[in-house]
């Protein structure tokens, strides 16, 4: 079985050039790093190397500490991009709701399962409705309704919130308002699910749209929200079959199940860093 | 195991009204027919009731002559409209073709493997380079290129040898040319297959298009054309997953077997009788 | 948009013959009953006719206490085994569980949330574990251990239970016991949810089972249960792929999605009355 | 765009210790090598690293004859199997049949049409049926027919006339007959397509079997062929939808489609060296 001994992981991005998977595992390797995971991509198009390494700290030369300087240094001359993870600091993440309650009960579920490594200390809502749930799982919820007028007042007031809490990645489960460019140029990690495979049936009423098209498959895609409404780069989707005998109704309730694990994978594999964003494109490490 | 005895199948269309199972029932069994297959759906936003019924000709009290006139004095006062088929009488496709072979050959193989009931007398071609494959098959190849300029004549010509070739429906197996409205007026019944899930990618280049997005699934959608480019209504869709590791090329390649079988599934259930197409959407009775 | 009025629904077999389409639909429509849903299923094999016939009851000339009676008398010239139910009566289920909540706690919330019209007074299980979840809830939870001495004595007590909360359908939703023949022959409706594909990996441990044959896929099968030990006939099966990634562990994490999804499909069909059983198959008319 | 310059590919397994990626990326890094995808497992129950990486032969200082025996000396320190391959070395296959020619096909236009990089200058079957396609493309068949009496001799001539056309690779593509042990001492390199999800329904009649059984999937399994009859290493396995409706004839039909998308699936990741096996297991680096 996999052993649970704390890990570090790198997600890294440069440059293309040769040598780099051998000069990557030798920085763990000559540090007595024993590597258990790595993976990595090259994007012919962009000319960019892009990889995943993960190692488990037992044994490990460097202290958590100095890990980061060392690559900085180490990685300088071949201009990464990188981010360092460590598997036993949890994050914690602020799961963002409208009415809805099936993602939200479905990531809670998880959370407390064991399935997902993380803290969940807030939910955000425009809408008092699912405060009971919050209740129930003993966390904090936070009902800020948004107006036309109010929006970016409120918004600033998110923001300070998720300060406060030290939240690390938002998700919105079914969270029925637009996140403005400002916001997001403040707090960047947010995940969202929409209720179609995107491209097709963009902004509001998926389902709807899906019905009127006379369409024989549903889906979910689950992508990181960018200032562009449902472009932003997508991390899973899914669909399921459907058929004549199925109106708006159904598509509304199969579409539920479809949401639910969409947004699951989706946010598992950002909580396991398999995930790297270049352009409005993913390299998923699975 | 089913029967292979001649059977006729109904495709009726009218207002939803009380007593349409019983009456369309009646008609057969009032007539010695045996049902071995009757299915109906009610679309409950259009108020519209459709209706598929199969029964076997053997012991049926009228010929096949006197069922359409005797059908239509029956059913004249719910204002059904409808469309009579038996089960020997294989229908007649052209299967038109630019330069890939790949849903050509599956077509041709499903056909000649009696997995299809049909004859195919007939492929169309603006380009020369498929005719071996005609030519294995002991196949018509008709090559009629199509330049911005000469559209509405070639398509008269190719009206001519479809009429000729006493042709039911037209299969654009991979054929790269948009139909024009006056063709379609002249000749309605025809499939297409396009390479993604529609309503998203419609148009050129869909592969193309759904690797810029990074989308992570790609599909195929089998529909009957209408005067609107990808937005006739859908008979069949699927799609498969894929990952960063697929580059365009992938994408085409991977594809390829999804247009095969979306294409044949939606031939097929044509063949059988199974579509309905009522607006923009179809009822398949499966 | 479909109606919410109640309905009556006719799910009947018989041996197979001429006209019973229009017999049972004129049934219903002499009586001035508007069908919704008709379909029916021949298997040839068997010569057995079997049909599912949904109707309002608004304008039915009949009274609820008179359908069976009149039905009954209808039906005999035919030979007829034949069930009545009405959409308006919720049936009521007990679920069952060991020590895993993700089955029950989905089971719930789908009642909860109105997609399942049903009432779910009990929940049994053999380990006091989950009583948590039933308090939640509001449910009653029978904690009912069971050793192999005292199985026997035990099942009595069971059946009394459910005679005393007048239960329609036992759910076993991850219950880690084996019913003897004995409780099967005095309650005998009962779906279960096996952790694969099957007939592949009877009994324990399937997951253990499946990562040991190096399977690709993994699966879910929800049925009734028979004498013979995950034998019975299937209502729904689904499977995901898998990878030499994924050790045991995470079959199980991954399979619990499958669980879950599965059984919930099936309970849904058995409570909308779309599942006959005939032999050791079902026929799920959906 | 990936490139189509020409690469070499080793697929290494050893005992699991610190170090080897990096160690193995040197080796290719030290000699200049170009590492276009590099991708490991590591096996925690068995304590196997199982790797496979590829790089571009352009500009690596080691001639191709040297790679191997450097390779060689090179890894004898950590105990490594390993095997070398080159892309532009296309490998030999024999497809083997019987009477069914779907799977052949298939694997002959995905040949033709370039899918495949790989020569297939053999067919050989029990049966004389399906000569005119191997005479369509222009193909060598042998047709050895085998009864209970000659089949250890006609396994004999089989192998001479492996060892005649250099064969790299049967695939069993519908061969319905057992292969020996004996045999398979000789020639292991073998692929079957196996028509139902291993390990249910193993040997024949594996349709019937599934319809006797009222499973609601069918499924296919391309595997390695072991002296136990349908129980080597899996590489792919698929599954389909079925209902009710579907007779031992429809799951034929629609199992064939399966068929033929695994075994190609499974034959294309051989020939593209991404299949590792150990125990009875693979590892598939995707």
């Amino acid at each position: 079985m996999k052993s649970d001994l704390p890990t570090a992981t790198l997600l890294v991005s440069c440059p293309d050039q040769k040598g780099l998977v051998a000069k990557i595992a030798n920085f763990i390797y000559s540090n007595d790093g024993n590597i258990i995971h790595a993976d990595q991509h090259t994007d012919f198009n962009t000319g960019l190397f892009l990889t995943r390494v993960e190692w488990q700290l037992d044994g490990f030369v460097l202290s958590r500490e100095e890990i980061a300087p060392a690559f900085a240094q180490f990685s300088a001359c071949f201009g990464a991009k990188w981010q360092l993870f460590f598997s036993d600091r949890k994050p914690r993440i602020s799961i963002w709701v409208s009415k809805q309650e099936h993602c939200l009960l479905d990531l809670l579920w998880r959370s407390r399962s064991g399935e997902f490594a993380v803290d969940v200390p807030l939910i955000i809502s425009n809408h008092p409705d699912l405060k009971y749930i919050a209740d129930q799982f003993g966390i904090d919820y936070c009902h800020i309704p948004i107006t036309k007028d109010n929006k970016s007042q409120q918004e600033a007031q998110q923001l300070e919130i998720l300060q406060k809490y030290q939240i690390d990645l938002v998700v919105l489960a079914k969270y029925m308002q637009v996140i403005t460019p400002n916001f997001i140029n403040q707090f960047g990690e947010i995940i969202n699910i929409h209720h179609s495979f995107l491209p097709a049936f963009v902004g509001a009423n998926a389902y709807q749209k899906a019905y009127q098209r006379g369409v024989k498959i549903i889906g979910a895609t689950a992508h990181y929200v960018t200032d562009d409404l449902d472009a932003g780069p997508i991390i899973e989707q899914d669909i399921i079959n459907i058929s004549h005998r199925d109106d708006v109704k159904d598509l509304i309730c199969k579409g539920k199940d479809l949401e639910k694990l969409v947004l699951a994978r989706a946010v598992k594999l950002h909580l396991q860093n398999r995930i790297l964003v270049y352009g409005n494109r993913t390299v998923v490490f699975k």
